[in-house]
């Protein structure tokens, strides 16, 4: 095949793309930015860790990465919920310990999906290359402020604030929303112990639930933990000291604050990460140009589904070239068709999370609907899966899991107020919402979907 | 003042922008993707008309430019109504000739503004300057594919596709929107007739309403009038050959189509345009960079109100700059805070002006109710003003006209259910609709607001 496809963006979606094409013998050049995270320390690396979950799992199985990513992570079979007084409560994201997240450090999993791309004969990776102005009419791109002829097809996986994004918008009619929650986030990890052991449990996602604020952190190899503490940003301006960030930690983090060393200093040289939220449409310019993962969709990050969502994103395309081959047209569009529902779903239920964490008033509420949500998943296994579970643990396509909704509130509410079985539970109101088409496991929630499954 | 100011952006928002600043003394470059209207016959120059409001006509005052531009206008002191049936019905816009629109071909305009703005001591034009990236970290600015530090302040008056916010975009927290609407519209002006002569009456703007679609016609100096047909972006599209186009027309508005000689050529010829609303937040870079215009907020062509707008945008902020001189970051602040809430309103009113002429079914009731607003304008002077005509016939802050907006309708409701005097309607519920802040004119339109003054 003669055609040379370009890919902008080396991050894991970018890189995991490369493999996807490479693997079907075309002929690619991905374009970065930033130099090779293999062979330069990442200026400003926050060292963050994502969690790959079932969705990302299924995407790097068809990649043929499985194995060797998944040895590369920690499971985390639950959460570890510390509570403001002091309790620590683990509750297992599944009945199976293999119903499990999988902690793993985002530049590492980056380096090995670029290796694994570099590896197939028609991939080249280009660093160090930054990509500016793109004039799909005159057919240029800029890059490193030199134009070239602009490269066809080109796929835009550049991230929340995509430069390929920025050009598609300028041609209309390209329909774009970015908008910042008035939360960010500052990195505050967790050092390893004095004999390089991890401090805290490492098989689990810690979260420190303060309802206007929340600590989480995830295991790291090396027998720390990658922390992010996400406030209103106003909040996290305040802590500008370091006594102000150790009286804030010592207050609200009791059990984490002895665990550092350098905690008021490390924490005032991060900047405050902004967190955005975006949707655009449409995603791709003809057969020319699409974008994919966060440069199409960027999703705050309440659900631990950006990077997962973004592979997903790979895995339907490669199933749509699989579809139309180099029909690039043909593979965008049906892309678009088949994806932009389900990111939106997505999208709208991280923001749905963080909306319903950020008003909680009474923080007894929400740790009780919270925890009966928990004891209903472990008490009616298959008979209910909150929505998070459906997402992230059994990989639910994410518009069924949004879907199921009003079935999973309505349940929550009748046990919180009293009821003791799922059995007793009415939910005639909810045989409409769901139809056939859903997936098997949400209809299993259903009564009449129970009685045939 | 050493300090150079450079605006993006030549339109007639940039260059009434830079004859505000020139008339301080101050220093500005002014910068410009295209070539110079006044020397170069525009590429696909569209020869469109604009309508000058009382709005735009304060602005241009305060600049000292309303003697000369309005010279180049045609006075419009009401719509002409070309109904379906063909009935053509005057509206006057106001009670005494006076209040008007006022017509102008949108190139002139820009050509006279120009002309006032390097007639300035400090004022440089410097055409064919295409701005890309603007990195406002490094500090430096790419203008045609050439780097440059980056000049401070910066006026982004650069459109609705506006460069400069594509780089602030990029750097969080920017909140932005764009949006486009079904509908697109297409020139089909009407030309002269066969001595240079009008071949319909140039007093006024003329409207074909046809519910789904609508032409409208501004009269042009030269005896041709500028004619938009907006309509679903699918109508247009599958009106692709000439005998289609003309059928079209020879249907829909038998008194414009004897009236061209190539009308389903020159329709073909033009591309369909597309309608975009924008929102953006915030729209300044501390004292480094502020968006005004169609950059800051794209408003849809409803209300006739974009121009005029983005002239009172500039008219604000010289206000502005009278109270904190050359403190851009004061100034800046003062700007968005006193501007953002207003042109919240105006883009808000036009999007609701398209909605509420798209989803009109019954014809009939359409008529009536603007039939009926317009008797009603007549009929009370002073004691009803509709939406259009407080902000365009009388200038009133867009957010005063907006909070009218329950006034009026409830007022249009009893009227079209058998009230025959303003008097009758009980405009009770309104009292704490509208504070005492708000415009006089506004005031007087509520019981207890008329009888106060």
């Amino acid at each position: 095949m003669a055609e040379r496809i370009t890919i902008i963006g080396a991050g894991p979606v970018g890189s995991l793309l490369a493999v996807f094409l490479g693997r079907r013998g075309m002929e690619v050049d991905v374009l970065e930015r930033s130099p090779d995270p293999r062979v330069t320390t990442v200026k400003n690396d926050r060292s963050i860790c994502m969690s790959v979950n079932a969705r990302g799992v299924r995407a790097l199985r068809r990649a043929g990465l499985a194995e060797k990513i998944m040895a590369m992570t920690i499971p985390m079979p639950g959460r570890i919920v510390h509570h403001a007084g002091g309790k620590v409560e683990t509750q297992p994201y599944g009945v199976s310990p293999e119903e499990a997240l999988h902690a793993v450090h985002r530049t590492s999993l980056n380096c090995a999906l670029l290796d694994a791309a570099e590896a197939l004969p028609g991939v080249r990776l280009h660093f160090e290359q930054e990509v500016g102005a793109i004039h799909f009419h005159g057919g240029t791109m800029e890059s490193n402020q030199k134009m070239a002829p602009l490269p066809r097809p080109l796929f835009g996986a550049d991230g929340a604030y995509s430069a390929v994004r920025a050009s598609m918008m300028r041609r209309a009619p390209f329909n774009f929303r970015q908008e910042h929650l008035e939360y960010g986030y500052k990195d505050v990890d967790v050092p390893a112990g004095p004999n390089g052991e991890y401090q805290l449990e490492p098989h689990g996602l810690h979260i420190w639930p303060r309802h206007k604020f929340m600590l989480i952190a995830l295991p790291k190899p090396d027998g720390s933990f990658a922390a992010e503490l996400f406030m209103p940003i106003e909040g996290l301006s305040a802590l500008d000291t370091a006594p102000k960030v150790e009286a804030f930690f010592r207050e609200h983090f009791p059990d984490v604050f002895p665990l550092h060393r350098n905690l008021g200093k490390d924490f005032l040289a991060f900047p405050v990460g902004h967190l955005v939220s975006t949707e655009a449409f449409p995603w791709n310019l003809g057969g020319e140009a699409l974008l994919v993962g966060d440069a199409a969709h960027a999703v705050v990050p309440f659900f631990g589904e950006g990077m997962n969502c973004g592979f997903e994103d790979v895995h339907v395309l490669d199933d749509c070239i699989e579809a139309h081959g180099a029909d690039w047209a043909a593979v965008f569009e049906r892309f678009v068709r088949l994806r932009k529902p389900q990111t939106d779903a997505i999208c709208a239920m991280a923001l749905e999370n963080f909306v319903e964490m950020r008003d909680q008033i009474e923080d007894s509420d929400f740790d009780i609907r919270k925890s009966a949500e928990h004891l209903l998943e472990v008490s009616f296994p298959g008979r209910f899966i909150g929505r998070h579970g459906l997402v992230a643990i059994h990989g639910v396509p994410y518009l069924d899991a949004r879907r199921a909704g009003p079935v999973l509130d309505h349940v929550l509410d009748a046990v919180c107020q009293g009821k003791t079985s799922v059995d007793e539970v009415d939910l005639g109101f909810a045989e409409n919402l769901v139809d056939e088409q859903v997936a098997p496991l949400v209809r299993a929630m259903l009564p009449r979907g129970g009685a045939q499954s």
